[in-house]
C-alpha cells in the first residue's frame, strides 16, 4: 500500500490558480486546447491566462508562447493537451518554470498498457520528486465555477453556469463527469468545484475528496468512484469531509459478480471486494447511493433545501392512497410518520371533516379551494410533533399556474416560520413554479415516493454525520507469528492471547502427557489428531468425544494415532489435542479477518451454520475498531434478532460478541504485515453475561 | 364475496357513447358540469351531447334541456354532476330514460359515512336492477382520447393529447388519476381510455381491466390500486388481459405497517394482506412496480418501443465505469449480459483496440469521431449474441446536438435492419433529439441504470405473459368438517384424506384401545393427551415418546390421563393419541392456509425452525393450484436452496412437497365456505424419492 499522506495546501492551485499556461493551446474552440480557453474567457478568468504553442501568434487577444519557459510570470496551473509522446518532456519543462500543478488531458497511458504504463510511472515519480501536483493524464480535468477556472475540454459548461454552486464532484471518469456536469445544467445547478481524477497518476480521488473537505464553497461532495487504488487514504479523507460536516454521497461501480468482470475488463484499477467498501463507507460516515437518480438527488436536495432534522416526518396529501404510498416508503426507509395527538386531529376535524388525519393528513380534494385552511392544516401538522421534514402530495393541481403559485405562497409562508424544516412538494408543478419553490428553500418532485426516499437518504446522511467521530482503538500487542498455517492449538492460543475466548487446549505427543492435559483441564476432555494433511479427522477415528478419566484419555490418545498412522501414513502429525468437553450452549457464529488488496486486514460477522450459506449475512468492517462500531457491524445482520432472543429464548451475550469482534480488529491491525486470514468457526454466544467462547479456529499468515 | 361475474358488453357505451347528456351542464368551463361539455366540444365529439340543466338556455350552441326525460334521442352515457342529494333521483330518471351507463361526479356518498353509505348502496341495487351501469360516485369520470369522450371534469386532458395513445390507465383514485394525465403530457404520451372508479358502487377496477382487455387501441394496462372489493373478480380479469397478451402493470398502496394504518384511517375498503396481493399478481401474470417511477416508466417503454426478446443484453458506453454498472444493475435484475464472442470481441478490437470487447463493449471516447465505426461495433454486437435489448450509454455526448442526431441516425440504420430488438439510449440529449429517437422506437434515459431496470421489468412482464396459462386443478372431494378447532388426530386425518401425507394417529380412551392401536401401527410409538385445554402437554407429563412394547404403552396410557387428571382436573380431555414414533429426518418446513377477506383460501408455505421467525421468508398462493405453481412457490423462497441441498446435503424431495401445497390448495378450496386456518407444523421433507411428512397439523373451521 502506498503512502496515505494527503497535502491539500499543494492542491489549492488546482482550484485556485492565479495564472494558467495551456500547452498545446489552440485558437479553434472544439480543440483540447482550445475549450478551456474559450471557457475561461467567456466566464472572465481575472488570473493570467498564457497560451503555448510552438506556431505562436495570438489567442483571443492574448500572444502565444513558444513554450512555458518564456512566460514572463510565475505560472500556478499548467494544462497540458498535447500528444501522449511529448507530455514526459512538457511536464519536465513545468517543474523547470515551477509550475505549482499540471493537468493533463492527454491519453495513451495507463489505459493502453505496456509502454503506456511506464511513462505514466515516470509522470508519478516526477511528481513525488519535484513536489508538483498532476491530475490525470486521460482525464477531463477540474473546473472552480465561482473562480472561473476551466481546466478541462469539457464543452458542458456552457451556457454559463451560477458561481454559487455548492456540489463538490469527485468523478474517476471523465465521461461520467461530463455527463454529471449537463444533469447539473439540466436541473439549474452547479458545482462549486468538478475534479476527474482520470488516471491518477499522482492526484487521486481521496485527495479531490479532502480538497474539497476544506473548500468553504462546497456544501455537499458526489463522488463517483470505480475503484481506489489506495484504502487507508480514502478513509482518511472521507474521515476529512465527515470532520467538516460536508456529506459524501458515493455512487460506486461493481456491486454484482456481472459487473466485476466487467470492471475487471475495464481496469485493472478496479479491486477491494464490493461488500468491503460497503463497510468503509458506513465506518467512515459516508452515504452509498442506490443508483444515479438517487446520487444525484441527494445532491439537488441538499443544494436546494434544509436537510432533514431527525427521522419524524408529516406526510400530506390531497390523495388518501397516495398518503398510504408515501407512509410505506417512509416506513421502509427508515423514517417514522408519526401520528398526530388527538387535539391536533381535532383541530384538522374541524377545519375540513372528512379530512384524514392521523399522519398521512388527507386534506381531501376540497382543499384545493381554500388555501388559507391549508396554510392552517400544516401548521398544526408541524406544531403538534415538531416533524423535521414535510411533504406534500398535490396530485394534478399544480399543473393550474394560478392555483400552483397561491399553494407556492402558503408554503412559503409556512417557510418563513418553520425555516428549518425539510419541504418537499410533490405532483405536478410548472417550471416557473418550481423555481418559486426552490427560491424559498422547497423541492419539487414529481413523484411522491421518490420525494419521501431522498428526504429518507438525507436523514441518514445527516445521521451519520453527526455520530460522535470515535478515534479507532489502538492495535493489540505484537506477537511472534510463524508463516503459515497455524494449527488449532496454536491458532487457539493466539486468539486468547488476543483477548479472543477461546477453547484452552494443549497439544500433546505422548500418552502419559495427554493424561497430565486432561487432569489439568479438567474431565470430561476431547481429543482430536493435529495434522494439517488430515481433512476429514472424526471420519478416520482421530477424533474422541467426551473422554471421562485418565485410563480413558491414554486409550484414546493410542487410538488417535493408530488412526492417523494406519488412515493417512503419509500425512505430517503435529500431536494430538487435548481440549475441555465443551457444551455449546448458545448461538452460532462466525468470525473472520482476511487481507483486503485495498483496505487491508477486514473484520467479518456473521451467523454460523447451515442457513448462513444460503443467507449471506454478514458484515465487515476495518480494523481496528471499537466496541461500538462492533455493537454496529452486529447489528447490520440477521444474527442481530436470533440474539436478542426469539421464541422466548434468552438474549445472548452481544457485548461479549462485541468485544471479541473488537479484539480480534485490534489483532489483526497489528499484524497486517505477516497475516493472511483467520477463521473463528463457531463462535459460541451465550447467554447474556455467559460470555462467548471460540471452538474452532485457524490463523492463516503469509510466506 | 359479491358475484364476480364481468359483463363487458355492457360496459361498452362506457367507451364508446354515441350519445351523452350532461346532468347539471354548466356553460362556465371551470364548473364540474362545464368541463366535460368544453372539453369534448375542443377536440370534437361526433356523437351527440346534450347539456341537461333545469335552467334551460343554451351552451356552446347546443339547447340546454330541463330534464333527462326531454331529450329527443336515445341516451347512452349520462354524466352525473349534481350535489349528492339529487343523484339518486337522476339515476331514477335515467333507467326510466334508457341511459346505458352512467358517471357519476359527486362526492358524499360512502367516503363520508352514515347516509352516504345508505345512499351508495341504493345506487349499488338501481344498477343491478336495471342493468345500468354506473362508474362512481366520487370518481373523476373516463375518457377515451381517440373517441373524444371526455366523461371527467378533470382539467389536464387539454391541451390535447393524441388519438394513438395506447396506454390504458384504471385508478381507484380520481387524483391520482388526474396526476398520472399530467404524467403522460409531460411524457409527450396519451392515453387509450382513461378510467377512475371512486367509491365503485357497480363498475370497479376489474370491470375497466377487462374492458381495456378486450380494447384493440390498449397496449398495456397501468393500474393503481387501493383495495380491492372482489378478489376473485380481480384475478379473472387479470387472466384476461394475460389471454389478450397485455402487460398489467399495477402500482398498489400499503406494502408496511405504517401504510396499512393510514390505509386503514383512508378508506375501510382497503383489506387483504398486501403479501397475498403479491401473489396473486405473480399468479395472475401481472406486475406489481416498485414505485411511481417504474410503473409509469415501463408502460412508457412499451407505448414506445418494442419490448425485450428475452433476457440477454447488450451493454454499449462511452465509459467504462457505466458499464459495469449497467453490467451490475442487468444481472441483479435478471437480465443476461452474455459475453460475446471470441471472434466478435476480435472484430472490435480491430477497429477500436482499446475498446473493452466482452459486454459491456466500450467503444471509447474515439468513437464520438467516427460514427461508420460505431455502427458497426453496435452490428456485430447484436450481430454475436442475437440479443433482445441493446442499452446504449453517450454520457455528455449527445448534449451536443448536431453530434446527437448523428448518433440518432447511426440508431435509425440499427433498427431498420434489427426492428424487434428493444433499444434504449441514455446520457445527455436534446428534446429534438429524444423525439426523433422515440419516432424510431428508441428510447431515451437520462440514467442508463434506470434504462436497464425498465429493461429488466419489461423482460419479466414478458416473461409473465407468455408462460403457458395453467387451468386452476379442481377443487378436492368435499369432507365432512365440524365447526371448531379439530383436534390434531383427526386434523391429520383430513390431511391425509385430502392426499397430504401426515403422520397417521390413532384417538384412543382405553389402555386397552391403546395397546392395539400400538400393535397395529408397529413400535416404538408416541403417546400424547389429546386436549385443546392443555396447552403446554409435556410439561406436565402428558407425552411419552419412543415407547417400545405393549405393557409399556398400557403404562404410558395411564400415566397420560393420571397426568391430566392431576395437573388439569377442569380440562376437558378427547383421549390419548397413538402414534407411530417417526424419526424427523429432512428438512423443517411450514405449509399453512388462512382464508384473506379478499381473495378467499390462501396456500402459505415457508421453512420451518426458529430462523423462520427472523427471515419471514414465506411464499402465498391463491387455492387451488397445480403442481407447476407450487413449485414457482417454493422457489420464491430461501428455502428452495436448502431444499436443493447445501453442504453437500442431499437434495429433498421438492417434488412430493409440491404435490402436498397442491393438495392442501384444492382441499382449501373445496372447503373455502367452512374453513378458518390449517398449520401444518412441521412439514418434513425427506431426500428425493422419500416422500415427506406432517408430523403435527391442526385444522379450525368457522363457527
Amino acid at each position: 500500500m502506498t503512502e496515505n499522506r494527503i497535502d491539500t495546501a499543494s492542491l489549492q492551485p488546482l482550484i485556485h490558480p492565479k495564472s494558467i499556461a495551456v500547452i498545446g493551446a489552440s485558437a479553434k474552440p472544439g480543440k483540447l486546447g482550445g475549450v478551456p480557453l474559450h471557457q475561461m474567457d467567456a466566464y472572465g478568468y481575472e488570473g493570467k491566462l498564457y497560451p503555448i504553442n510552438p506556431k505562436g501568434g495570438e489567442i483571443l487577444g492574448r500572444p502565444v508562447y513558444p513554450d512555458i519557459g518564456a512566460v514572463p510570470g510565475d505560472v500556478d496551473m499548467a494544462i497540458i493537451a498535447i500528444p501522449a509522446g511529448k507530455v514526459l518532456a512538457a511536464l519536465e519543462a513545468c517543474v523547470l518554470k515551477g509550475v505549482k500543478v499540471a493537468v493533463i488531458f492527454s491519453s495513451g497511458f495507463a489505459e493502453i498498457g505496456g509502454d503506456g504504463i511506464a511513462a505514466q510511472e515516470r509522470m508519478s515519480t516526477i511528481a513525488r520528486q519535484s513536489g508538483m501536483r498532476i491530475l490525470g493524464p486521460n482525464g477531463l480535468g477540474v473546473t472552480n465555477i465561482a473562480a472561473c477556472v476551466f481546466a478541462t475540454f469539457s464543452p458542458l459548461f456552457l451556457p454559463r453556469m451560477a458561481p454559487d454552486g455548492c456540489i463538490g464532484l469527485v468523478s474517476q471518469s471523465g465521461a461520467f463527469g461530463g455527463y454529471v456536469a449537463n444533469l447539473a445544467a439540466e436541473s439549474g445547478l452547479s458545482f462549486s468545484t468538478w475534479i476527474t481524477t482520470g488516471n491518477e497518476a499522482d492526484i487521486d480521488l481521496a485527495d479531490a475528496i479532502a480538497l474539497q473537505s476544506e473548500d468553504p464553497a462546497t456544501r455537499v461532495i458526489l463522488v463517483y468512484l470505480e475503484g481506489a487504488r489506495n484504502g487507508p487514504k480514502l478513509v482518511k479523507a472521507l474521515g476529512m469531509a465527515r470532520d467538516a460536516g460536508k456529506p459524501v454521497i458515493i455512487l460506486k461501480v461493481g456491486r454484482t459478480d456481472a459487473g466485476a468482470e466487467a470492471a475487471a475488463s475495464h481496469t485493472a484499477a478496479l479491486a477491494g471486494a464490493d461488500d468491503v467498501y460497503d463497510a468503509i463507507f458506513r465506518q467512515a460516515g459516508a452515504y452509498r447511493a442506490k443508483d444515479i437518480g438517487e446520487w444525484f438527488g441527494i445532491a439537488r436536495a441538499y443544494a436546494i433545501s434544509a436537510p432533514p432534522r431527525g427521522r419524524e416526518i408529516g406526510l400530506i396529501t390531497i390523495s388518501g392512497g397516495v398518503g398510504v404510498m408515501m407512509a410505506d416508503e417512509a416506513s421502509s426507509n427508515g423514517l417514522e410518520p408519526t401520528p398526530l395527538s388527538d387535539t391536533a386531529q381535532r383541530r384538522l376535524k374541524e377545519l375540513v371533516p372528512f379530512a384524514g388525519t392521523r399522519n398521512p393528513v388527507d386534506v381531501t380534494g376540497q382543499m384545493v379551494a381554500d388555501l388559507s385552511d391549508f396554510e392552517k392544516m400544516v401548521e398544526i401538522v408541524v406544531e403538534d410533533q415538531r416533524f423535521g421534514t414535510l411533504i406534500c402530495f398535490n396530485a394534478g393541481v399544480g399543473r393550474n399556474e394560478d392555483k400552483g403559485f397561491e399553494i407556492q405562497h402558503a408554503w412559503a409562508n409556512i417557510r418563513t416560520k418553520y425555516p428549518d424544516v425539510h419541504v418537499a412538494i410533490s405532483g405536478a408543478t410548472t417550471p416557473a413554479v418550481q423555481r418559486a419553490y426552490e427560491e424559498i428553500g422547497c423541492l419539487v418532485y414529481t413523484e411522491p415516493d421518490l420525494a419521501v426516499r431522498i428526504a429518507a437518504a438525507m436523514a441518514e446522511c445527516e445521521c451519520r454525520l453527526n455520530e460522535p467521530a470515535v478515534a479507532a482503538p489502538s492495535p493489540a500487542a505484537r506477537q511472534e507469528l510463524p508463516p503459515g498455517t497455524l494449527n488449532e492449538v496454536r491458532s487457539s492460543e493466539v486468539l486468547r492471547a488476543a483477548g479472543v475466548p477461546a477453547v484452552g487446549s494443549r497439544l500433546v505427543r505422548t500418552g502419559d502427557d495427554a493424561v497430565a492435559a486432561a487432569r489439568e483441564i479438567g474431565f470430561p476432555v476431547v481429543l482430536k489428531i493435529v495434522s494439517a494433511d488430515i481433512l476429514h479427522k472424526s471420519d478416520i477415528g482421530g477424533v474422541a468425544l467426551n473422554v471421562g478419566d485418565e485410563a480413558a484419555v491414554a486409550a484414546a490418545f493410542d487410538r488417535c494415532m493408530e488412526a492417523a498412522t494406519q488412515n493417512a501414513p503419509a500425512a505430517l502429525v503435529d500431536g494430538v489435542m487435548v481440549a475441555p468437553m465443551v457444551a455449546a450452549d448458545g448461538v452460532e457464529t462466525i468470525l473472520g479477518v482476511h487481507l483486503d488488496p485495498v483496505f487491508g486486514p477486514v473484520v467479518m460477522f456473521g451467523l454460523g451454520g447451515v442457513l448462513v450459506e444460503v443467507l449471506r449475512d454478514v458484515a465487515f468492517r476495518r480494523a481496528p475498531f471499537g466496541i461500538e462500531e462492533a455493537h454496529a457491524m452486529i447489528a447490520e445482520t440477521m444474527a442481530a434478532e436470533i440474539l436478542s432472543g426469539v421464541r422466548g429464548a434468552a438474549p445472548a451475550d452481544i457485548d461479549a460478541l462485541a468485544q471479541a469482534l473488537s479484539d480480534l480488529s485490534r489483532f489483526a491491525a497489528a499484524h497486517a504485515d505477516v497475516l493472511e486470514s483467520i477463521d473463528v468457526n463457531p463462535f459460541v454466544v451465550g447467554e447474556r453475561g455467559q460470555g462467548a467462547l471460540a471452538l474452532d479456529a485457524v490463523v492463516q499468515c503469509r510466506g
